[in-house]
């Protein structure tokens, strides 16, 4: 145990603020070149990072590889972002004298927030954990970041920090650009330090929930954009599962038992129709062997939601969930019908972290529908259906309560894009705001309008001759300039 | 009193989420038919809603007048707004079979949020209350509004309400779509209700906060979009002091006394240099007149207020300060030195809403800067400078502290326009988005990604062919199509 004291935090985020100072006016080639300078010493350093990770994680080398390679894209697409400039939103309303009132000179443009508290997951050690998304989306706007580590992987954590911390250093950053905090305490003493200005969260519900409310409470409220829990609802319809119903099992059992289940994005409640073929081939495609989970904590919780599941009655056990050692978790389906889910919305609504599967039986699209209604919100929500099944009620009753609207496709597998988005209503998410993708920098911004000012106070990205080159909307018309 | 009952709350926030489900989908061309249909009716009863308006709040004709066509002309930039498709973020990334992982098509549009409780403030009767800028960013997006009258302005409220509900019950908006409710208690209850996806909120820091916490503490958080408290500093240089002092003193007499004092953007706290210019001529340009405030409770915080500053040793009345009769207050301006403000932050840094500045006498710059540095945040923070005077530091700590920064001018005056800004750290607004301004529709959007979705089940906004001609980023790469 190393857990960061109290005075250490305010000291490192005392520095944070003082780095703020300067890293407020970087310049966005700056900013890029810090995250491509971090993306290539983790590439560099890749062997040694997924060697410290797989006796703390027990994810393959391959799939921890795979993840150091998208930690590296992320923060290179981040410093794309940057450079870019279409982000900052920049505005310019020319003075009219001749306007009723007369209207002054108004330029708008984001800024960054300051100082950002990043807390790490645990299921993705590189890709949400120290140099993920949260850090890279921080940093390309110009916010120094401290980190409080996951402990379920505290080794990959300073080995991370240290990198970054070294390839911050080399490239010139500011000291007190970015840091690493060890312990609960420690994290709480952090979201509560003033110079702390928003706060992002990837974990549980009751996890986020807490910090959520530390950081609404405070004496000046900070935002927390957390990602939390989400079932992730799939409904198959009569049409897809008559014609491809085999194929959907396999992708279904791919899906939810990716990664040991360990993943937002699987699939935890499956609407299939009554005497569906996937009902009858899932049993099949399910493992048997127990596979050791993230942490001790999280295997306990798996069992927890899995009794609680199977207390209800009408829930029954249809595939796997064979015995397995502490720390471990088997993979299992349980099948029920919708009239349940009305009677039971808790368990049967709730998410259980691991690699577990409610099957719904429906017999016809307004139960699902219903249901669906009843759902709090999701990260995803998937629809296989043919054509002619895809009617706005069913699509509409989807989209209300996802952040990602999927077809005939499976959640898992989150792909790092400008259009990517990764939230939705509570409790997948606390805003409006995600984290992966490009927008995710808009977390960490805030708006500062200029009025009447001399160009030489202005930033560059709003001087008329717009020498950054950055798109703009320039007195209501949005204007790309060409790139040489 | 016509307290709005429980029941009745119920009933119309029911109705709104039913009135969501259509207009989650209204086009913006339906969307800006409400809006200017709204507009034109507030127009046509420009007079009744002035007569309507005079004695509840004080205010004179002509400025009401004036605010009626700010509300109007804020109505149809909004309308404006929705028709430009900017503002919903569109960004389309095609598939990318080749690359590893391959990618799927992916598209992300800003979808609204749900319905939307606004809180009217007092001192805006038009512009910030019942059809003010929160109704009309809500409404243009498509996001059903539910607003709670300010007990300061009742009638014209109904009045306002019963002109927005037929013009849009005579343009077929789905029934729902907007209502008002009167009562402290009705307003709680708003908050609280399941239906209700945001609050949008413009008043005291007490009154504000409390309806943060309320809102942020719901089983299900919801976004608050509060603009609560500003003292909007201003600085003067011994340049600009000694070149036009003179003039300044009447700017500032002018901004300070507007509205008797009663502005968001009042300016509160103004640095002079010792034996200043602005000093001596102030005072002869202070009215001495007592004028009625908008409420009995604002004029009682006003003495409240003032009463605390003197409690402050060093702090003394150099203009004005006349008795007034309860309910009205005359214009005062007090004076102190720098030094002061480090030994009492409270009360000297806190708002008070009426006709009053402070004057704060300093030696140099770096006195200014370190007084900015422990202010909290303001919706402005202004400069009066001559070439040489504006540099870094003072430019820096009068951004980090405010969300609009003004060259020679004057806060008081908010134009509505693509570029303007009402917001800033806490407590000058709860957050990263404000009201005021054409991106104050962010409030009330969230982002929807779908994925591999069939074209005839994407937003219009999202298929490849561009229907809607709105900016898009696709592939990357921002697009604007040329308008016919």
């Amino acid at each position: 145990m190393s857990d960061t004291t109290p005075a250490r935090v305010d000291e490192l985020a005392d520095a944070a603020a003082r780095a703020f100072e300067q890293t407020v006016a970087a310049s966005s080639g700056e900013r890029a070149r810090w995250l491509r300078a971090i993306a290539d010493r983790l590439d560099l350093h890749a062997d040694d990072l997924v060697r410290a990770c797989g006796p703390e994680t027990e994810l393959g080398g391959a799939r921890l590889r795979g993840e150091v390679a998208r930690t590296t894209g992320q923060l290179r697409l981040f410093a794309d972002v940057a450079e870019e400039g279409g982000y900052l939103e920049a505005i310019v309303d020319h003075a009219a004298a001749d306007a009723t009132p007369p209207r002054p000179d108004l330029r708008r443009i984001l800024r960054p927030i300051g100082p950002v508290a990043v807390f790490a997951a645990s299921n993705f050690p590189f890709a949400f954990s120290v140099a993920g998304g949260d850090t890279a989306s921080a940093l390309a706007v110009g916010c120094p970041v401290i980190v409080k580590a996951h402990p379920g992987h505290p080794e990959t954590s300073r080995l991370t920090a240290g990198l970054v911390a070294s390839a911050l250093a080399d490239v010139g950053a500011p000291e007190g650009m970015f840091a690493l905090i060890e312990g609960h305490d420690a994290g709480l003493a952090l979201v509560d330090h003033p110079a702390i200005a928003a706060v992002a969260f990837t974990g549980s519900v009751a996890g986020g929930r807490a910090l959520h409310d530390r950081a609404s409470g405070r004496p000046a409220p900070i935002p927390f954009f957390g990602e939390l829990g989400s079932i992730n609802p799939v409904v198959i319809t009569p049409g897809a599962d008559a014609k491809r119903g085999a194929a959907l099992a396999e992708g279904l059992a791919g899906s939810f038992q990716l990664g040991t289940g360990q993943f937002c994005t699987k699939p935890g409640l499956v609407f299939v129709p009554r005497d569906s073929e996937v009902a009858r081939s899932l049993p099949g495609l399910v493992g048997s062997a127990p596979h050791r989970m993230l942490t001790d904590s999280i295997a306990a919780g798996f069992s927890r939601g899995l009794e609680h599941l199977l207390s209800v009655p009408g829930v029954t056990v249809v595939a796997g969930g064979s015995e397995a050692p502490a720390g471990a978790a088997a993979p299992v389906v349980v099948r029920t019908d919708v009239a349940q889910l009305e009677k039971n919305p808790s368990p049967l609504f709730e998410e259980v972290f691991g690699p577990l599967t409610v099957l719904v039986d429906y017999d016809d699209e307004g139960q699902v529908v219903g249901a669906l209604g009843k759902l709090e919100g999701s990260l995803t929500a998937t629809l296989h259906a043919e054509d002619g099944e895809r009617g706005p009620q069913l699509v509409g009753a989807l989209e209300r309560i996802a952040g990602r609207v999927l077809f005939d496709g499976w959640p898992t597998g989150v792909a790092v894009t400008w259009s990517q988005h990764h939230g939705g209503p509570w409790p997948a998410t606390t805003s409006q705001h995600t984290s992966v993708g490009a927008s995710a920098v808009r977390r960490f911004l805030r708006p500062i309008a200029y009025q009447d000012a001399p160009s030489d106070v202005l930033p560059a990205a709003l001087r008329d001759d717009n020498p950054l080159g950055i798109p703009r909307r320039v007195d209501g018309v949005l204007e790309v300039p060409r790139r040489a």
